[in-house]
Order: structure tokens, then sequence, then C-alpha cells
């Protein structure tokens, strides 16, 4: 694979090379692969995710005075998957990715959760490959550039409590929430959440938890409402 | 305040004696002091908490080859309140808090939450005044120095599980929870959940959600009941 046109893009040329590929390792793909030794990439999703924290941590902490409640929401609406799935897009990682031919005919390549995931590994592999200012610089470039579009657009409020308000207000109705899947192992379900205006299904989210689905098929739905 | 004590046992000088000072601030202590823009340690423990996140991450990560759910519950086992509470005693934090009358009345010195915020505080107070590789050798020496013990203790397996399995070998019960209280505001609630068994309470658990209180009330149980 050929993956100057990213490492254009970021602006950093991994050293090791084999980290670079690991990155992209979906684990549906070893099921397949007859690679031995080889990994998923959750390992580095896990660290990325880390050093992910404590960059927007340390820059919403010496950049704004405010509180940290009012942080805390800015941190979560910045690192969120639909947020990092955009990152992904934007640096077309999509292509990179080693998918099992199921998880690629079900559009595994353009699965917010399996892009915003990708984005952790990749930070994490840059952490690992050039340090902390490395991947501090990419994420100030690609991530941190977005917090004044997010506050403006009131996205670090909870999507939830903001549909609740718009629907009732437009609509006069509260919305409500259902169970649609549940899958993959305990320690790393994905959980897929309907958002219901009475009987009419709006939209469905995912999540690692119902209330992170939740969010999300809130978020979704005031995207398909226009709101 | 004489800090001497606790930079020998840190073994860290501050070089701002501020944030020194500030770290200590409990934000009941706001409402007697009359110092103006005098801060609470809040923000701190915002920043430290991340800081610990990808320390103890960053050394779960190069030194086992575990998967990350694996990695993922001893992280939390050993960022843990009642972890943290502990480093806290050791070093004897608690006698430097700046509280409110009311807090001091109700035993906030010796409080694992408040006690276990303080050390995060501390965490992003070092970083801010020594960086990173500091702020790591204080948790290497305080806080993942006890991975083994936890591993062996079986602390890393979620306490809620525990105490189910227990209790339906040793008395036939299944624990149920109930919430006794929910006090601060929206960002910054504590809440507090009794665990039962049938009618009985056994003990109650405090945390900033319902889940981590629940998961406080099932240790403290674990732990009295001698399982």
């Amino acid at each position: 694979m050929d993956y100057s046109p990213l490492e254009k893009k970021i602006r950093l040329k991994f050293k090791d090379r084999d980290l670079l590929e690991n990155l992209f390792v979906h684990r549906s793909y070893l099921n397949e692969c007859r690679t031995p030794g080889l990994e998923s990439n959750e390992r580095l999703e896990f660290l990325g995710d880390a050093v992910l924290e404590l960059v927007v941590t340390e820059y919403l902490y010496k950049n704004y005075p405010n509180d940290e409640g009012e942080l805390t929401n800015w941190r979560s609406a910045l690192v969120k998957g639909a947020n990092l799935a955009k990152v992904a897009k934007a640096i077309e990682l999509g292509q990179y990715l080693q998918l099992s031919r199921g998880e690629e005919k079900s559009g595994g390549r353009s699965k917010d959760y399996i892009l915003a995931n990708t984005v952790e590994a990749l930070i994490g592999a840059m952490y690992l490959d050039a340090g902390y200012e490395a991947a501090s610089t990419f994420i100030n470039d690609f991530i941190l550039v977005s917090l004044e579009e997010i506050l403006k657009a009131g996205e670090h409020i909870d999507a939830k409590s903001r549909l609740q308000e718009v629907a009732q207000d437009k609509k006069e109705v509260t919305p409500h929430y259902q169970v649609e899947s549940e899958e993959g192992p305990d320690h790393d379900k994905v959980f897929t959440m309907g958002v219901y205006f009475g009987e009419q299904k709006i939209t469905t989210g995912e999540g690692s938890s119902k209330q992170k689905a939740e969010q999300d098929a809130a978020r979704a739905a005031l995207q398909k409402m226009g709101w």
C-alpha cells in the first residue's frame, strides 16, 4: 500500500512502517488474513484515545478560563465519534483500512465509528513514532481547529437535551429511545438505538454504550430534521 | 503552610508556589474565603485526570501484550477513587486541604472522593510545573506500583459482577442497588447508592454517576463481608 498521500496530508513520514500498517488493521480482518501474529489496531486506539484526551484537555485548560464542567462538555464535542469521523474523511483514511469481506460489503469503510476508531489508532501510532509534540500538532491542525465552529453550532450542548427541547417546541412531542441491536463482545459492544417521535422512527445512532448511542441518535435526528 | 514534608515525599520542589497552593483549594472553601480571584482545584483536577490516564495507558500498552479490553479494566482499577485515595493517605495530602467549615465538620479531609480528586489536582499541577516526565515518575512510584497487587486481588474485575457472583454463591441472594442521595450541580454530582441483600442494607458507595457509585458500593460491600 502506498501511504505517501496520507503522510503528506498529516505532515509526518512514519519511521516505523509496520506501525503505520498496523493502524489500519480492523479486527474483522484478522479472521481472513493468514499473517501470523498480526494484531488489530485496537491497542493503538486504546493508546491514541488517551493521547487525544490529554492534548485536548491541555489545550482547553491553557486557552480558556472556563470552569471544568464547561470544558468537559467542549472536550466531549471535540473527541466524539462524529467529529473524528469527519477528520477521517478529510484525510481520506478509509481507503487504507484492512477489513474482512463481510465488513467491506456492509460498508465498513465509511462507517463513522470505524473511521473514528482509526483516527484514534493513527494518533496512537503518531505518538509512538514521533512523540507527543507530533501528535499534538496533528490534533491541533485537524481537531482543535473546529472548536469555534462546534461552540457556534451549539454542538457542545448535550444532543438529547437539545433534541427534546426543540421537539417539544416545534412538534409538541417528547422523543424516546429504543434498543435496535447490540453487537460484539462485552468490552467492545456496539449499540444501535432508535429515536422515535411517538410511533414514528426518526433515525438511529451507534455507540459503545446505550447512552452514547442515544446521543448519536439525537444528533442524527437534529440533523435530519434540519434543527 | 509548610509544604516541604509533602515535597520531600513526592520528590519534587514546586517552582510555582501559587500552583502548589491552588491544588489544595476545595470548592467549598471559596464561599468562606475572601481572597479575590481565588480558584478551586477543579480545573487542575480536570487536567490531572487526563495526564494520569495517558501515563497509565502508555505504561500498560508498552509493558503488557494483553488486549485493550483487559487493559481498560486494569486502568480503571488503577485510577479509581479508592486507589487514588490510598495514595493520598500514603503521602498525607489531607492535612493541606482548604475546606469550608461545613465540609471540615462533615469529615471532608478524609473523604475518599475529595482525596482522590486532590491527587488528580496534584498530578495536574506537577505536569504544569515540571512536565510529563515528572508527573510520570510520581505516577509510576505511587500508582502503577500497585498494579501487581490489584491484579492479584482481582480488583480489576468489575466489583458489581464479583459481588453478585459471591453473594449468590454464599448467600443465595442477588444484591440490588438504590439511590440514597444525589448532591451537587449537574456537571459535578455526587451520587450515594446503597447496596442491599433483600431488605438488608449492607453499605453505601459514592461516585460521580450512579454506575460509579454502585461499583464503589459493591467494592465496599465485598470488603465489609470479608469477601
